[in-house]
């Protein structure tokens, strides 16, 4: 068994391997996954949680590093988790594991982590926030969550940040493939990376026309800014982060900040509770409860709902 | 209140309008949902279902069409579901609603009926079956489900028939589409459609060299045929029958039919029953139960696990 008190007094401290260590035990779904985040939660809430998102070829890893240098400027303790929901890898290096990293792998006041989806319903919803909660504990002042790639879990992802930063880059008919990956309206934050690049302006316009930015707003609405940035030279970051500095402000004298994260609770309760049922429907079926409801169910002898509220009834009971 | 025995009573005689009620009634989850499938539990299993499934632009619907045709000179009644899991659209009239089943629009042995995902966890993975069970009780002898598109629900929905076949059609790089879309591995018989143009051979070798057809298997064993077809021209189409029949023989042999029904019956009460705590969950989250379970969260008062359990514990007292 591990000490998970003492485990957690060292990852307070800013022990890299105890946090690795942690985050472990919560992707892993260990015996002490409860324990640990019995003892996490009284430690999180301080973190500001950043979302970034966008198509292949954008340059997230690039602007995910570009903004870990700004925050250490500013002192501040980071954490990124890389979340690939297509990786059939999970864990990982806590530190340097990422290419595009490697400038951060040496700082004590970074935290870098990878992490695959678990493969089942609600798995990534289940465990990249904990793993950011981990990284909460730990101290980081900012948590940066990198999704890589595109697709529905990503922006689910991206979601439950309390900022979303959405990445575009110029000359990629970049606009349609957001627009279809549905990632254009969870942007709290539009950048226009590679901006030194041709197109980059009618980017930023195409998508200021996508957005409807040129409409009229109520006032106390949140007009989510266009930055166009060059972030492997560094240009444009720091108006990156002023525009997450103002968004934070936003949300907190809007009350937004808070409504954000009930609702990200209220998702991860959920996705918790859908998980355990499910994974109870599966040892009754090791103990073939099931398979006799869908043998009755199969010869016409009971009808799938009157056996759905059956298998609910000895799941509960 | 609508007599639902006197409704089935009236879909059993073959009268297109009944069956046409029965399905919207069980697809938009109607108050008399549960009566309806009570009613209908002893009345089905009788039918025999086939999924077709492939990429767009093979000609599935065509197929669909030459299939019916073909069941219908055996004297069969033949129900046709097409599933388009990302239309926005639900429902649609019952007969003549898709334009390459006009001919049997006036066939009254012949019932269509187009449907679209709910939109929601489990939607197709719930409703589909509901609307199979109709038409087999409707007095289907065959059943055939069509999917539209690509994606892991439409492989979810073609694998969940007593036999699936698997479309391809020459020269579209079709092979490699069909494997990326984890559609080569469900099929029981391959149809490779469009087989007048050129490449249908070699498609057909592809083929038959990705499924490692040409390797010895155990007796027993069933080894998928791999059919050419000009659909269009009613081509080929009896020997898809002919391949279907033979299916049906072996896996009533076999004992593999009654597996599969107990399968698909298996994972409809699982869907049922997590769809049925999700709703729970909403509606709790109306009593504002799991917003308090969130705002504890959300302080560190209560980590996210033992909220969870509160949750369940709720549910299902």
């Amino acid at each position: 068994m591990i000490d998970v008190p003492a485990l957690v007094a060292q990852a307070r401290e800013g022990r890299p391997r105890a946090v690795a260590r942690l985050i472990s035990l919560v992707e892993g779904a260990s015996p002490q996954l409860r324990e640990v985040m019995a003892t996490l939660a009284p430690l999180t809430g301080r973190a500001y949680v950043v979302g970034l998102t966008g198509s292949p070829g954008v340059g997230k890893s690039t602007s995910t590093s570009a903004l870990v240098t700004a925050y250490r400027r500013q002192g501040k303790r980071v954490g990124v988790l890389a979340v690939d929901p297509s990786s059939p890898f999970s864990g990982g290096a806590l530190l340097g594991d990422r290419v595009r990293m490697q400038e951060h792998a040496t700082d004590p006041e970074v935290f870098i982590r990878s992490m695959a989806t678990r493969g089942h319903l609600g798995g990534l919803a289940w465990s990249a926030p904990q793993a950011i909660r981990v990284l909460d504990a730990a101290g980081c002042d900012v948590i940066l969550v990198e999704t890589v790639g595109v697709g529905q879990s990503e922006v689910e992802i991206a979601a439950q940040a309390d900022t979303t930063i959405v990445l575009l880059a110029p000359g990629m008919g970049d606009g349609i493939q957001a627009a279809k990956a549905g990632i254009l309206e969870i942007g709290d934050v539009y950048v226009v990376n590679k901006a030194d690049r041709d197109g980059a302006d009618a980017t930023a316009r195409e998508l200021n026309h996508m957005l409807g930015l040129g409409e009229a707003r109520s006032a106390g609405d949140w007009r989510p800014p266009i930055v166009k940035t060059v972030a492997a030279k560094h240009e444009g970051v720091d108006e990156v982060v002023e525009a997450l500095d103002k968004h934070y402000a936003w949300m907190s004298e809007q009350g937004e900040l808070a409504k954000r994260r009930l609702r990200r609770a209220a998702q991860e309760i959920e996705a918790i509770a859908l998980t355990t049922l499910r994974e109870r429907f599966g040892s009754l079926h090791g103990d073939r409860h099931l398979d006799a409801l869908a043998e009755k169910v199969a010869r016409g002898e009971l009808d799938s709902y009157a056996a759905a509220d059956d298998l609910i009834a000895s799941v509960t009971n």
